[in-house]
């Protein structure tokens, strides 16, 4: 009999981040950082599971985890070995469910649980290849990679045979990045000094901080007061100097016209980027935002739904940097396809990450895209936030402002037992003494 | 003691429709139409209630309803006049709700969760003013319609002003228009006879039918193969005549560039308009299909997920016809901003129907339109699919082909008690003898 995948396992784990600040930015006050999660169990004798999750701020992640288990009928019963092989077909049943593909298309909490079983899969796959999964992705071939992205809706900007020859292109080097990439790991930006529940004096001492850890870029939440961001953004320029990038981040708090206005106050502080300035819907919106604030550049990309969004903000000269989300398209495929779009346009690639467990997961896409895609680290950033890494298997490690190469096999997706008790949400022990707490 | 709301039922009710093949398309070859549905109750002595759902293709309709009771502690214990006095400031509240936001934003599950309640508050407001939602709303001032509308991300394309401008140019000659509705109703058509799962014959017949009851528009479902789609469109404008509108409909079956050699070879039997050519999230590839198949229509919206981007379509120019959906963007409030926006392009609103109830509420969106903000029934049309109406309290009324003026308190959402009963999932008398079906 072959091995065949038994069953999901979900959970509701919920961080109160909300106490603390930690996280809040114009959009956002008081989230509490969680992950809906699943465990995809087989029948094999190796033990070995795949473990993946979507990140959402709290309320909702109930949802978000019966969306997950309204996936397992999908999955329950279907051989391992060939589950694992055709990763792209896996993908393509799971988001063309067309029953369940009306409930989007392709976006919001359908799309995140596909993310989340997705990614959950190729976690498997890395452990029994027992490669980490950036080394797992970047080892094959070309052909094969291609085979993973679904290019519906995309041939009009690229085609399977132009994502080819991206691929073919990066091959030779990919021995020597990988290397480099062990030796020295890859550049990572510290949004941790700048949420706006912080105060002026708590801003300054983690600007230093992360300079003096090696960090070459820092990131500002912005949004809520246009004094209260020139102030701080005086203070952080102040306190990094003027060869440090600082990053601001409006988390879609502003309109075209707004953002434009408001970015232009602060342009005196030499702002690298200007993150979300609008909806992430608004393709048309970042293009005339972009236009009108260059040398200031747009980034986006943490809460565009899916690949067909970044393929418009791409042809639309609508970004300078794109940040993907491990969990919020629909897992590795859909970032592979995201990769090779940006590839083609020529736009740098910046993960967004932090939540429950972002930082662990984009790593892996980043240095992917290093060793077999772009080829590049040029003007490339991963972001990193120091939160809730210890409830990890195989945490991120950082070193000088870098974050280094995983080594363990798998997705650096697994959260630690203890934690899946312990934030058990509404029934976990840290939960229980605080019921009803539902926000600062 | 002021009356408040006291709870939300909700009810997952699905229609084993994917027997019949009624609903069939390119996309969704086997729907089983569904409504995840709630009842807002109250603690007043008239015993009304607010009925509202979103509308499902089976699959997922339990994800739906889960979002539906999570947004119950937005609602509980309010004051109900107040509440209902002011819809626009409740609209923001369950939308802009930071950690339910996240989840989207503003798409997918947690929006049509929202539209679903937001469109039962509506719907026990008309019944409590005695009034059906199309008169209530059309007899609002329009000081009062414009505060409904949340313009963020929108104010580059429309301003609180310029609604207010064309609220106040419509309003000398709403009287009229609401006398001339009440004569001579609403122009629909037909989409039942095009449906891709029924034979040449039936196709053929159904078309005749059609015109027979005075429809001057039908629609064709196409995109699955071309010969076929030429076959059936040749066999309906036999059947109809060269005077009678033929619509088709791909139901984002094709990418940019299938679209429009696709459509260029059914253009010899003058198809009206082609909806949904592609991913309803592509308004650059709708803009450039709108461009390459002229004079032939885009018709787009039913899976269009909020306001930003119609409004990017508008800009773009991306559709002649805009097909607004009552039960996929966030109810009344969102579709009053999308009406609004349409009048300011100049672009005809023909609502999207069909599935469960949707022709029930969106005629009187439409009726809204006429009377209050468009001012026109040229060259408008509300879609009318012969399904399932029997299940509703306040069933459509057709005549010759027009939807006749709804006459009933509220927003005619309301479900039959027995169908509510039979057709509960997975546990009704109708289910009950088929368990474990999914789909055909």
């Amino acid at each position: 009999m072959p091995v065949t995948i038994t069953g999901l396992r979900t959970y509701d784990i919920r961080f109160p981040t909300s106490r603390e600040l930690d996280g809040s930015d114009a959009m956002n006050p008081d989230p509490d950082y969680s992950a809906s999660y699943v465990v995809i169990g087989t029948d094999a004798t190796d033990s070995l599971e795949g473990h993946g999750f979507a990140f959402t701020i709290g309320r909702g992640n109930d949802v978000q985890t019966a969306a997950i288990r309204a996936l397992e009928p999908a999955l329950v019963g279907r051989a391992v070995a060939e589950t694992l092989d055709d990763l792209g077909g896996m993908w393509r049943a799971l988001v063309h469910d067309s029953q369940l593909r009306w409930l989007g298309p392709e976006k919001g909490v359908v799309h995140m649980a596909i993310a989340a079983v997705v990614n959950a899969l190729w976690d498997l796959k890395a452990k029994r290849a027992g490669k980490p999964l950036w080394q797992l992705l970047a080892e094959l071939p070309p052909e094969q990679l291609v085979e993973l992205v679904d290019f519906r809706y995309l041939s009009d900007a690229l085609t399977p045979g132009e994502a080819l020859e991206i691929l073919q292109r990066a091959e030779p080097g990919r021995a020597e990045r990988a290397a480099q990439l062990r030796d020295g790991g890859y550049p990572a930006y510290a949004t941790s000094p700048g949420w706006l529940g912080y105060s002026d004096e708590k801003l300054r001492r983690l600007c230093r901080d992360a300079v003096g850890q090696g960090f070459r870029q820092v990131k500002l939440k912005v949004g809520v007061d246009l004094a209260d961001d020139i102030r701080r953004l005086r203070i952080a320029r102040d306190a990094v100097g003027p060869d440090i990038r600082i990053a601001v981040d409006a988390n879609q708090r502003w309109d075209v016209g707004a953002a434009i206005d408001w970015i232009r106050e602060l342009a005196p502080f030499d702002p690298w980027w200007v993150e979300e300035p609008t909806s992430p819907d608004d393709v048309l919106g970042h293009a005339a935002i972009a236009r009108a604030i260059a040398p200031v550049r747009v980034a986006t990309g943490e809460h565009v739904a899916n690949r067909v969004v970044f393929k418009q903000l791409l042809q639309a000269n609508a970004l300078s940097y794109l940040q993907l989300d491990a969990a919020r398209v629909a897992g590795v495929n859909e970032n592979v396809a995201i990769l090779l779009l940006a590839a083609k346009f020529g736009v740098p690639v910046c993960p967004h990450a932090g939540g429950v467990g972002l930082c662990e997961l984009v790593q892996h896409l980043a240095m992917f895209d290093f060793v077999a895609v772009s080829g590049s680290m040029d003007d490339r950033v991963i972001e990193y936030v120091d939160h809730l890494h210890e409830h990890f298997v195989d945490p991120v490690r950082l070193s000088g402002g870098n974050y280094l190469a995983p080594n363990r096999p798998g997705f650096s997706a697994q959260l630690r037992p203890e934690a899946m008790v312990d934030y058990a949400y509404p029934d976990g022990p840290v939960w229980k003494p605080i019921a009803g707490w539902t926000g600062a």
